[in-house]
């Protein structure tokens, strides 16, 4: 990072067409990994809220931001978390020191009046339709976790996102009062370098993810 | 040690817990708005490539990369997709140099064997599972949308998302051959400013939008 305040030597600068320094794009997408292996050290609540209000200025439609962050972090409640996890991820889970439960509130249109004040009748409208307002919830609560796995890079934590879990169960487990839904969880702690030893995967080229008309 | 402030000038350093510099942090989310009114230049391929060669790194569950981006610039198809938008998407449409439908592809699966050499053996497994694919592909491919938004505004282009749109006719208008399915139009340009006169809208704390266990 462009932390060093003595000398120039290791600051890096813009490739264009990006528009951010080449180590920037390398710690939020070039060489940030899935992490499956964490380091000792905390991963504070000043760090998540510090992250968060970062990544809630990101857009929904309608400035919504229905995602909502469970933060798992005590033992008895990472273990009821882990238990919950396709068998494959428990390990995951138990190795990291945080696990973010990331879900969509389809409530969120209780606070359509003061987020987007000129819609503010828009309220009362989506409180007569629970599918819509599940359907926008996650759509836009998905779109949301993709700033968030960015915005948790961009704090220099590793992230691990899974979405091999038992979601009705932990929606009964966690969500029974406040009627969030599950999305996906990340893993989140300090990772050394690549946080993983698996081989890094193929990406699609632009060719095969596009066309032009 | 001293500190060169001439050469330093305009330099930007992180505000920990952030590792990347204010200036990074106000070009991807904190000073980024959604931007209805574009100034003149072009947007080009190559920073359209550039962008994807950045986002693709972002993860999808078994590395799927289900997102697909039609980049929408001849006029004749710029007033396709804009006769599809909701009235009020229209003349956002048609203000912008290029518009991206963002899809998600449920044929994804072809890729897996690439992607995913570990688990080869499910792309046979999908094929048989249409809508597992498709749900599939919606998740990651609005994970990745995401991705994307942050991606443009590292290049350092204006966006303006949008998803009041007719999903089904821009399907059968521009996906009838590949099966995509459309998820949100992003207007993509240079921009000035805020790109936009609109005030910016209020957000959730983050102890409203979380909770600790």
């Amino acid at each position: 990072m462009t932390t060093d305040t003595t000398v120039l030597d290791g600051l890096d600068f813009p490739t264009p067409p990006l528009a951010v320094a080449d180590d920037v794009a390398d710690l939020l997408f070039r060489e940030a990994r899935t992490a499956a292996e964490f380091v000792p050290g905390e991963v504070t609540d000043a760090q998540l809220e510090a992250v968060y209000d970062l990544v809630k200025w990101g857009p929904t439609a309608m400035n919504t931001l229905p995602m909502r962050m469970l933060v798992v972090r005590t033992p008895e409640a990472r273990a009821r978390l882990a238990a919950l996890m396709n068998e494959g991820n428990r390990d995951r889970v138990l190795a990291a020191p945080v696990s973010i439960v990331v879900a969509a509130d389809p409530g969120f249109h209780q606070h359509i009046p003061t987020l987007a004040p000129h819609a503010a009748g828009f309220k009362d409208v989506l409180e007569g339709q629970p599918e819509t307002r599940e359907s926008m919830a996650r759509t836009n609560a998905l779109i949301q976790a993709g700033y968030l796995i960015v915005g948790l890079r961009a704090a220099g934590l590793g992230t691990g996102a899974m979405g091999g879990m038992d979601f009705q169960g932990i929606d009964d487990a966690f969500f029974a009062d406040n009627g969030w839904k599950s999305l996906l969880v990340i893993n989140v702690g300090n990772v050394e370098g690549a946080g993983t030893s698996r081989p890094r995967g193929e990406r699609l080229t632009y060719g095969q993810a596009s066309l032009t008309v």
